[in-house]
């Protein structure tokens, strides 16, 4: 048996979140199926619990009850005690359980790993929501594994994180996609597992203090800015991603290249003075929060 | 300009409906299309109604609020003045403006085009949901101007038809995917109004006397049975469509081929004793109908 050396010891407890979206399938039906076999996601030097983000929105096969509880992670909206959508509840009791924004939690973790879908050709990705070292390893290290692991980082200066993963500096999501919202794709279903599995395998070895070698540079998408749909005075949209770019997340798109197809045939070309690369093009979910496509650069992240 | 034999005139006003699932945009956006350039679906010899289904649903990018419009249009439904939820209570609407099930409507139609879109792999489908020969000649035009056009017919023996189809023996339904719920795909928006436009050529061809020639025979998609989900005791599911299913909408499924992954890794396969060709395969809003795939048999079908 390895010895375990304590004084590395960084992980204790571990939360594997899914549905926190109500119709993204994939995490939902992972995380039941945790719940009901424990042992596949018990390493022999953590704890992990499973958690489904939102139960009622499962239930109900839509994103949400009230508001995007996804958003709710806000530490003003966090200590008010009049916000009463289900969302912020449920946002405040995740809190209390998990720990973070200024509480302790009842069973406080040290990592959270949270599995979303996307309608968008995403193919399997990680989201970083902040620069610590300890997630760019993760990250280096599970894409060094599947070659088709790609790595977005959300980082908006100046901008408080809501998400769920804002409750811990350490950890990651998932996005996986296409898969329409309510339903289940059993290869991403598997692809998804395999990347929680690796995950939980590397806090392990970290934990036994020989976490495995990974690149010294990785290829990131950062986050640039977000592009909506064009749009009439009352608000309605007035055309759909051009043909010519639905599914072609996270391939270049030049100045020029076209962006959107009016109702009435007109293309809208991209504006930009650089070529960007886009994800999360034609998200379900997104339409109604003014985005069509998200704009991120690529860059090379040395790994220290 | 040539002479209209009026004799011969069949059909004297249209409906085309989209938005009857409020989650389903193309047809929403096409509607919503020809309510602001009506020019685009006028005819010179019959009048067209464009037909936002359930508005209220549209506004929600949900498929319904109360219960799902299209399975409404049941006579006892129809019929029944304590049936009050919303859907039921649109049905009624729809009936008392289109005519038909008994009534004669306020401005009668003569023909119902009904556009949805899916999240299964079904390309162009038209759906059928009789045997009138006119609507088989006018699916035959239609299959002969695009080959990618499949025919698709429900007729179940002893069930009453509660599609907003059941109003007019003349129509069709036209059902586009694979689109994700909740957006639009653009290329199969252009093909879904290129079919819309082709219908009302026809139309105004048939008035005309002159209705274009059609194959003597055309290959169309009989409804069989469906096929549920593996589920447990609780009515939980407990597996997804097989990776080797998935979008194969059409394709021949043989006696042993596998139909269903199971959460735990288990493959169900197909318990037929013949071939038979499944469609809606993971269709989102099927999940709590009960529906994983329905089987069809594949048959030539003569025109006359």
């Amino acid at each position: 048996m390895p010895t375990i050396n304590i004084s590395m010891k960084t992980i204790n407890r571990v939360a594997i979140a899914g549905g926190v979206h109500g119709n993204e399938l994939t995490g939902a039906y992972l995380v039941k199926k945790f719940l009901q076999t424990p042992a596949l996601v018990q390493r022999s030097n953590f704890d992990t619990v499973s958690l489904l983000g939102n139960p009622k929105a499962v239930e109900a096969r839509q994103r949400y009850i009230d508001t995007d509880l996804n958003r709710c992670f806000l530490q003003d909206l966090l200590n008010n005690p009049t916000s009463d959508s289900y969302e912020a509840s449920r946002a405040k009791s995740i809190r209390q359980m998990l720990g973070g924004k200024g509480v302790v939690g009842d069973r406080p973790v040290d990592f959270i790993l949270d599995l979303h879908s996307t309608t968008a050709n995403m193919g399997l990705t990680l989201i970083l929501v902040n620069e610590h070292p300890f997630n760019l390893k993760l990250a280096a290290y599970l894409s060094g594994l599947n070659p088709k692991v790609r790595i977005y980082r959300w980082l908006k200066p100046g901008t408080e994180n809501a998400f769920l993963n804002s409750l811990c500096e350490l950890g990651l999501s998932i996005e996986v996609g296409a898969i329409a919202q309510g339903t289940l794709d059993a290869r991403l279903f598997l692809e998804t597992e395999a990347l929680v599995s690796a995950t939980l395998d590397y806090l392990e070895a970290v934990n036994r203090g020989n976490p495995p070698e990974v690149s010294s540079e990785i290829t990131l998408y950062q986050y640039l800015d977000i592009v909506d749909y064009p749009k009439d005075e009352t608000g309605e949209i007035q055309g759909m991603i051009h043909p010519q770019l639905q599914g072609r997340d996270y391939e270049p798109l030049s100045p020029g290249d076209p962006m959107f197809l009016t109702f009435d045939g007109e293309t809208i070309t991209y504006q930009g003075t650089a070529i960007a690369y886009p994800i999360f093009i034609n998200e379900a979910a997104y339409y109604e929060k003014g985005i069509a496509i998200c704009l991120t650069q690529k860059i090379s992240q040395k790994i220290t």
